[in-house]
């Protein structure tokens, strides 16, 4: 597409700048309130607006379309656009960010009166944007055709919404069993729904959307006793060689089970509002009860401890900055926060890309692994800034996965415990080699290694048999086979490290060889990454602007991919001619002119800088390779171009898909002043700072703190840098530096300062010959 | 349907006659080797050939025709049908002699050579009978085509397979996950495959069948390591929002999901038979393989294993008397020894009616109950030959499905732990309160009651809240409206008795008020049962011969209901007129012209004489009405008239479904001569023999023994009766008569002895003053 290139930052600064002093902009105020759940509703972020715990199990928010088809609701991932008119109901389950979709499970509408028409999607109702609340754990709206104050709040593993209907009128709620999103005919397998003796409402769904089958149970439990109920299955015709149970022809049998079922309930005239608590778990109904029983308390009570939940957790980052940088910034963390979800029950048992029931012992079972997006800043941003137990959990969860995995390897897009297998390489690898290193215990190291080996060296999947054999995939066997082989090239070099942080010295030489794997596809001649056929030669015809699916890219062409070599940028270089060459290509890339071209036909190309295209995870780390090249200030220069042009602090302020937080993450790090451009490197490269201060209160207690002097929309270039008072001549920052606390000190000023972090020796990892 | 009568007996009684003597037919032989498991197999007994353990969880049997479509596949309700000329493959799964199907899960065909169709069924193999055998717990056939000699055996929890490949040809087998009994579009749900690192094979379908969502798990393991594999999905363009996994366009992924899976292994050139052990799970994968390794060994020794198993359960009766009897009789008891099946796993878990996973403790779950057959005679059956711990095992399956049910009552017509609502009553009731009578213990019979309370007052189930506030099922609000009473009224009847015995007079009062309500829908006028509508009147026209779904009756008519009031056929007859009378009305009914009769549109509706219809079971006490009315010798010619023309020791020798054992029972108990016409009365009516000498070996270890002495064709009537030396001077056994031991013997003769058991007093239930 021609991505109009986007001033939202700038229009702000204007604005702010306008309303108040800078002084007044910055006193004040929490991370957590300044995030903003609005910001990525609309435009490109597919984030949604309604409440969520920290990495929580429930994702409860509105949903304003779910009745789009496969293709045509690219749009809608999050179940929620902000530009839309009405409000289907309120679904438990959310992706945040996500470029594909499917979830919105179980779609719950208030209703008042008695006419229901069971036309899917008839229950919308139309609101108005002054009437929404989003917080960090809270959502509300009021829906103006029936006048109900709908209001959402969810634990770890509950959901409750509380629902203020007018007085005096008969209040009801709508279930859909049949409203998912990406919906599609077929989609639904199987459904049932039940009403036990004490009022609790049990049931299931099994879907086949982007997850091939999966099983999600519920537990429903209204806080009025239930006075009339009526179960429909809209599915007319259907060959079926069953019998009918009890209540046959009547709409109240206890029990319902179809493919496309519709439950009312009533509940008479109410003198209080009516709070409906859920949960869900994908392993029984009896789980979905205790966990809706593992959080006791009713919606005031649960949103107070999830507010607490997270004042903690955005309590990680203070920020000190301009108002809308801060409320990028702060939103940019939320995000970060949601994903990977626990997953297992209260009682510790989950379902795996088996399909079959677990328990987890010892940890608690997370999914919704995006890991070709997250590997890159999401899972080190967590490494960072959440306990360690919370990353143990994540590799636990991974290492149990590979485990049980019918294939015998780790997660490669993994949600709800189900294996989708989207994007390419195997990426779970840097994310455990990168916690691992940095650190993180409390999982079986060796485990963890033995499923990376097993994931690298499993032949069917993505054209691993023949990248073993030939050094590289071939794009004549297998597609997308040259962004396959500088990624696998990449985790390999990761399984290398973590090898050799073990002592593993056979392993780590193996892998450690396989990481130059991507030199066997890059063309020195044309200085582009390109696909090979099995007999050695690059196919034709080759243009590096082509975006294609099936094409020899992944959501991309050479432009992005060509860069992609974070374990040896000096090699990376030097074949493109040295310094200035690749500091002539950066630039090609970002002042390409992208005026005659048309990406319309593919998803996830947003956020366009010539060949730069922010809206997708290759490019993220792009702009620091500046900084590899010695020229440190470029680097600096096209963050600010970045930041300016691809976040706002608006509901569209996101220029591309969160990515399950990989979008906000690389802005988190970013405001912060450094970046990891190559995970298991344990360092992280510096560009600018994007915040006047920001401390990080990290996970042992330690607090470190990033301070930009005299920073300004004058003053966009780092002069002088301290590491505890001590000048930094280096132009990254090693972990422990961080972990260790203490404060990283920015004099910004209105000049590049050109002598500063440009020796080989202060560049960031495999320019500098220093390690 | 007009039902030719069946000579069967009396052609082959002139065959013995013609080939040998009465002494040499009748010496040797244990019932082991005189049960034929291919009766039934074709005509209307819906009865399976092959191999099963008693009460098996596994019946490992071959499928003739699984692809017709519903309501044309009656005949194929077990998957093989003597007449059919190919054999499909050998699947884990069949219901004995069913009237409605499904199961036929996991369908396995050996093959030889390369090319294989994937059409459904196209894997079909020619057979000759004469390369058949059938014997309790083993099956072979020689499939023409391929040569393969296909063997049959089952363990408790597997089945194992022999394939013997022709010499030098590859060893190939087909599993087709499609195929299963009444098939038909949309009723796989979901289903995978996968191998495992170790070799074996495990996979789930899930079906929409008689059962509504029904989920089987599958463990495969072959003696033989695969050489090669490939799994195939013949479901064509199908909206799907996945993507591919593994091997994408590879025939051999190492897993596959979707609607439509075949799988084909390959093992080589074989230099021995290659044995595959199967076994099921209704819980998980790793379920199906915990009980794949619950019976260790090959097929011969699983073979040796479940045939002793047979030997002993058979061996529960010796039989003497002419060989034709004595293989109907021998194979009637067989087939009543299939069903209820196992159905918990190894461990304990099981599925149940609320498609949740329980565990099994102190018990094993056992599930296949057509309680509106078996409650007659198969479940009496079972409780005088099998051991205590089996039938508890019945009651505590029946009691803890209450508990877990979503509707809170005991199970209609249960399936691999699946409500199917099939059939009327709760006929759960009598099985437990008769086996609560004759002094089953090891259940809590506090919450067996309780649940037989709850099944009886469920207000929506079958028109009970209008039973219950009327008296009667209204035929203006509920369907086959005075079967219903008529049922409701005898089941009542049994919890009071059971409630008496425990102490509990407030609800053996209470039901014993309500098992009078089969008043309320008799109309002494015309002498038959009738439907009232709520408003009181008979409903009009009123045509006792006619049979309709949705009719007044439950598969039958007013000829065959109105007989059914085993707990007061006193009152019954007094309503008729008295006992001349009613004798004349047995006689009207078994003598009915019913040549000008069209039943062609009713399934079930097969055997008849008259309008007694032995084919099903609503006539199945009526034969000795006679000896309730003080005419017993007509009872023993009536019963002469069924077994010579309802049963034959041939493929087409059931002139009714078997149902689960119910005819089976039937000629097992009238074969020894007795029955039991009123379960819960502790009572056995007195027939006539029809073998020389039985014995019952009792599982309290006593022998009861029946001798007919002079038994012939000539001397079809009982003289004299004595039970362990003393003249019996009454027409029926005590329960406790038969489990002390003893003797029991008739003197057989030509003519009627109208002095025997002819007073009040020496009548059975409900017509003797002397209880």
């Amino acid at each position: 597409m021609t991505a109009p290139l986007r001033t939202g930052l700038a229009a702000l600064a204007a604005l702010s700048l306008a309303t108040a002093p800078l002084a007044a902009q910055t006193s004040g105020g929490s991370t957590y309130d300044a995030a903003d759940p609005m910001i990525g509703t609309g435009g490109e972020g597919h984030t949604f607006p309604g409440a969520v715990a920290p990495f929580g199990m429930i994702q409860l928010s509105p949903d304003t379309d779910t009745t789009c088809e496969i293709r045509k609701c690219y749009g809608h991932a999050a179940g929620y656009r902000y530009e839309d008119p009405t409000i289907q109901g309120f679904s438990m389950t959310h992706f945040s960010g996500a470029g594909h979709s499917d979830l919105g499970d179980f779609l719950i509408q208030p209703l008042v009166g008695d006419a229901t028409s069971l036309e899917p999607g008839a229950q919308r109702a139309r609101f108005d944007h002054a009437t929404e609340q989003a917080r960090p754990g809270y959502y509300a709206v009021t829906l103006a055709d029936s006048g109900v104050r709908a209001e959402m709040t969810a634990g770890t593993r509950v959901g409750v919404q509380r629902y203020t209907f007018p007085a005096g009128k008969d209040a009801r709620l709508l279930l859909d069993l049949r409203s998912s999103l990406y919906s599609y005919p077929g989609k639904t397998l199987w459904s049932s729904i039940r009403v036990r003796a004490d009022g609790t409402i049990t049931g299931m769904r099994e879907t086949r959307g982007w997850a091939p089958a999966r099983k999600l149970y519920f537990a429903i439990r209204p806080s009025a006793p239930l006075t009339r109920h009526a179960f429909s299955n809209t599915e007319e015709k259907v060959a079926y060689n069953g019998f009918q149970g009890p209540g046959r022809g009547a709409a109240d049998p206890a029990q319902l089970q179809g493919r496309a079922l519709v439950a009312q309930f009533g509940f008479g005239v109410l003198d209080r509002p009516l709070e409906v608590k859920v949960a869900i778990s994908a392993v029984d109904e009896d789980g979905a009860i205790a966990n809706l029983d593992s959080e006791r308390g009713d919606f005031d009570a649960i949103r107070a401890d999830t507010g607490r939940a997270w004042e903690r957790a955005l309590g990680a980052v203070e920020l000190e900055g301009p108002a809308p940088m801060k409320r990028m910034v702060a939103t940019a963390l939320y995000h970060s926060l949601i994903a990977p979800s626990v997953f297992s029950d209260a009682d510790g048992r989950w379902r795996g890309p088996d399909d079959q029931v677990h328990a987890a012992t010892g940890f608690t079972f997370h999914s919704t692994f995006s890991l070709w997006d997250t590997f890159r800043a999401e899972h080190p941003l967590l490494v960072l800034l959440q306990p360690e137990r919370r990353n143990a959990d994540f590799v636990q969860s991974l290492v149990a996965s590979q485990q049980v995995s019918p294939f015998g390897i780790l997660p490669v897009w993994q949600f709800h415990g189900r294996e989708t297998w989207t994007m390419i390489g195997y990426h779970a690898v840097p994310v455990i080699a990168d916690a691992y290193l940095k650190g993180i215990r409390g999982f079986d190291a060796q485990a963890a290694l033995d499923a990376m080996v097993k994931s690298a060296t499993y032949g069917p999947y993505g054209g691993l048999d023949q990248y073993m054999k030939l050094g590289y995939v071939p794009i004549d066997r297998e597609p997308e086979a040259a962004s396959k082989t500088v990624e696998y090239a990449y985790d390999d070099w990761t399984i290398a490290r973590m090898a050799g942080a073990m002592g593993k010295a056979d392993v780590a030489a193996a892998f450690g060889k396989r990481a130059g794997n991507w030199r066997n596809s890059f063309d020195a001649k044309t200085g582009f990454l390109r696909a090979r056929k099995a007999d050695g030669s690059y196919r034709t015809p080759f243009d590096p602007t082509a975006i294609n699916y099936g094409s020899d890219y992944t959501e991309g062409n050479a432009w992005q991919y060509s860069w992609f070599v974070p374990q040896d940028q000096a090699g990376m270089f030097a074949l493109l001619g040295g310094d200035a060459a690749a500091v002539n290509k950066l630039d090609a890339m970002f002042d390409f002119d992208n005026s005659k071209l048309d990406y319309s036909h593919a998803e996830d190309i947003a956020g366009l800088i010539g060949q730069y295209i922010h809206g997708n995870e290759p490019s993220h780390h792009v702009a620091y390779l500046y900084a590899y090249a010695g020229q440190p200030w470029r680097t600096q220069e096209r963050l600010k171009q970045i930041v300016e042009s691809q976040y706002k602090p608006t509901p569209d302020g996101l220029s591309g898909n969160d990515d399950l937080g990989q979008m906000s993450a690389w802005l988190v790090f970013t405001a912060l002043g450094f970046y990891p451009v190559a995970p298991g490197s344990n360092e992280y490269v510096i560009g600018r700072p994007f915040l006047d201060r920001a401390t990080l209160n990290l996970p042992n207690g330690k607090r470190f703190t990033v301070i930009a002097d005299g920073l300004s929309e004058a003053n966009p270039y780092v002069g002088k840098v301290t590491l505890n008072g001590r000048p930094l001549a280096r132009g990254y920052l090693r972990h422990e530096e961080i972990v260790a606390g203490g404060e990283l000190r920015f004099a910004m000023r209105a000049t590049p300062n050109k002598g500063w972090a440009t020796a080989r020796a202060a560049r960031p990892y495999s320019m500098s010959t220093a390690r």
